[in-house]
């Protein structure tokens, strides 16, 4: 076979992706995985799901072609129901993961600069090297992002965009404080950059209150986008991006490109979950059983693993944040695969280079909560081990 | 609200879809649509939709997150039902569409050249000029490209791709000889071509027998585009590419950093429409009553505008191309509009500042073929006001 044929340029920067190698190592049996970032799939609603598709023949228009900026009736519930104000409008994508691709096809030109903290989304570095964008990163700390780091960045004007993930961050599990968010929002009308706000895990909060949307302190300069994988189901691909209608149309028009609408039986189908009188109850009892897990997989790890590793304290989402004691994060992934119990090293989620303390992604919203202390057992057994080959 | 932020380069690359404007004039009420490209919404298969719902609660799996290059029962069928070659593979994407949007992001850098018959189909323009490709054009014959105008191009060693639908062709309803496969496929592997075959209209053959696909011809140098919008439904989104491994991969890569993966409820949904006992049936049903509509729309053709207008015959498909005598086509759209009739004038299928000989493009896949007889009167209102006022 001739393979004079070369791929596009763009194909040589995007990070790879190890989560995908060690995801795949993560599904052999015996193997307790806490290191995909799965909702629980014995939580999705399928009764409610049953009854949306039943009542799809009702609606027989969904089998048609429809329009690029998503389902009629669907965006007529979601801007009632999130107030969303004049001037903002709402898009429907194959989840929120097609809203970053979107906005970077949309907006960036090859070597624009858009900033993220670090560590951040892998999913959304990726998009951003494709986008063949300069990628700068700031620190991320309790709290929020560094403000003073963020200002720097922010004060050379080049910078077109800065994303984040401010509710239960991935991987970290951090929130913003509403000092931060408030300030964040000030610094992107102030030095005219665009807003992503990344919002996947906000309704997974099981401890404390809401705190507002940063976008909602600078709705003209944002995206914000929604996610239904973690409140409804992510087979479905379903999210929202909103923004003002000048932001949104440009991303309308290269969705329209790429794949004409998202699939609407689906959105129907989202429409009927999201109205249906039992839908709350289902929401709430995913925070009561991830509140359950955080708690089981928290004890684990302070009963076995401090005060050697330390970990934060998450109020929501679906992950834990381990730093572990100087060691090679890769080699505890490995070692612990090798005992039974797949984790994600905290490197993966910087940008290649980048210098990085030692940490793990612990995930605790796809295991049953009855595995984590075995699971927890068998990393302690990766770490010592990794710490007597070091000795 | 400060507007300083610019969109990305390749927005203004993009042809504008004067179908898009056409077709939201189109549904206004009193007029007859033979402006869409839309399949029957009356003949979709909703009682094996409702069974394929219905069966969802078996693979609850479909819920939760999938694998990018698709719903692997819905590969193995389609790879075993197509006997797809060793060295081959599919992958599901939102519609054939975003096959081919996929496939420019992985092999096309700006300014690399892309061929293409003229006319084309107006969202494959779209997309090459998104990916700010340089699009050259060869014309098309009756038969088939021109092959000597095809060679000369292929022969500056300038060409990445050559997009082409070669069963009944959208805009022009045009079908391949078995020669031309055979010459374009030669052609590609001595120029290291790579072949796009967009087949979307081939299973909507209602006359003659099916000829081979011309990547069966050059396996090696082709993607093979299945849509499932012609024959299920295009509200579903599926649709498929067959390539080579290496050629595959990119586009994975690709689509993982895009949407993740394709819906996935919507894939099993379709395997089961597709292996479902009635749905040859189906597919036999959607051919006889389109051959019905082509008929009818042929005979009032026929009737009412020759020989001033010609008009090929087509075997399948969705479309027929009127040519015009001398005048301006946009001009008689527009008449026909207020006559009550909706029509593509041809030039929309073109390059920008393409000449073009004046041509409507007619579908007869989506209006009752009741109705055709009153179009067409209409129609030919509107070329005799558009040719007065010429005088």
């Amino acid at each position: 076979m001739k393979t004079a044929i070369t791929v596009a340029n763009r194909m040589s920067s995007i990070q790879p992706s190890y989560i995908r190698e060690i995801l795949s190592a993560a599904t052999a049996p015996g193997i307790i995985s806490l290191a995909g970032g799965l909702p629980a799939s014995e939580l999705f609603p399928i009764s409610l799901f049953d009854q949306a598709l039943a009542s799809l023949s009702l609606v027989p228009e969904v089998y048609q072609y429809g329009e690029t900026q998503g389902y009629p009736p669907l965006l007529d519930y979601l801007n009632d129901r999130y107030e969303v104000a004049n001037g903002l409008e709402t898009m429907v994508c194959n989840g929120s993961q097609q809203a970053i691709d979107l906005i970077a096809r949309a907006f960036l030109n090859p070597n624009d600069s858009v900033v993220m903290e670090a560590p951040s989304y892998l999913g959304a570095i990726q998009v951003f090297g494709l986008a063949q964008a300069k990628i700068k990163t700031i620190p991320q700390l309790a709290d929020g992002p560094d403000l003073i780091a963020l200002e720097t960045l922010f004060g050379t004007g080049r910078i077109k965009l800065f994303y984040a993930v401010p509710d239960f961050h991935n991987p970290t599990g951090i929130s913003w404080s509403l000092q931060h968010r408030r300030r964040v929002a000030a610094l992107c009308c102030r030095y005219d950059v665009l807003l992503i706000e990344d919002a996947p895990y906000r309704s997974l909060r099981f401890k404390g209150t809401d705190l507002p949307l940063v976008s909602s302190f600078c709705p003209e300069r944002a995206f914000l986008l929604r996610s239904y994988s973690k409140i409804s189901a992510p087979g479905m691909r379903i999210g929202t991006v909103t923004a003002p209608t000048v932001w949104l149309n440009p991303m309308i028009t290269i969705k329209q490109c790429s794949d004409l609408h998202t699939n609407l039986p689906m959105q129907a189908a989202l429409l009927f979950v999201l109205k249906h009188a039992d839908f709350p109850k289902h929401k709430e009892n995913i925070r009561k059983q991830y509140a359950a897990r955080h708690q089981k997989l928290s004890a684990a790890l302070s009963d076995k693993l401090t005060p050697d590793c330390s970990y934060n304290t998450v109020n929501g989402g679906m992950f834990i944040w381990l730093e572990l004691p100087p060691c090679d994060a890769h080699e505890v992934a490995m070692q612990a695969l090798r005992e039974g119990v797949a984790v994600v090293p905290g490197d993966v989620f910087f940008l290649k280079d980048h210098s990085v303390a030692p940490a793990l992604r612990l995930n605790f919203s796809h295991t049953p909560e009855d595995q984590f202390i075995d699971a927890i057992g068998r990393l302690k057994i990766a770490l010592e081990k990794v710490s007597e080959r070091a000795c």
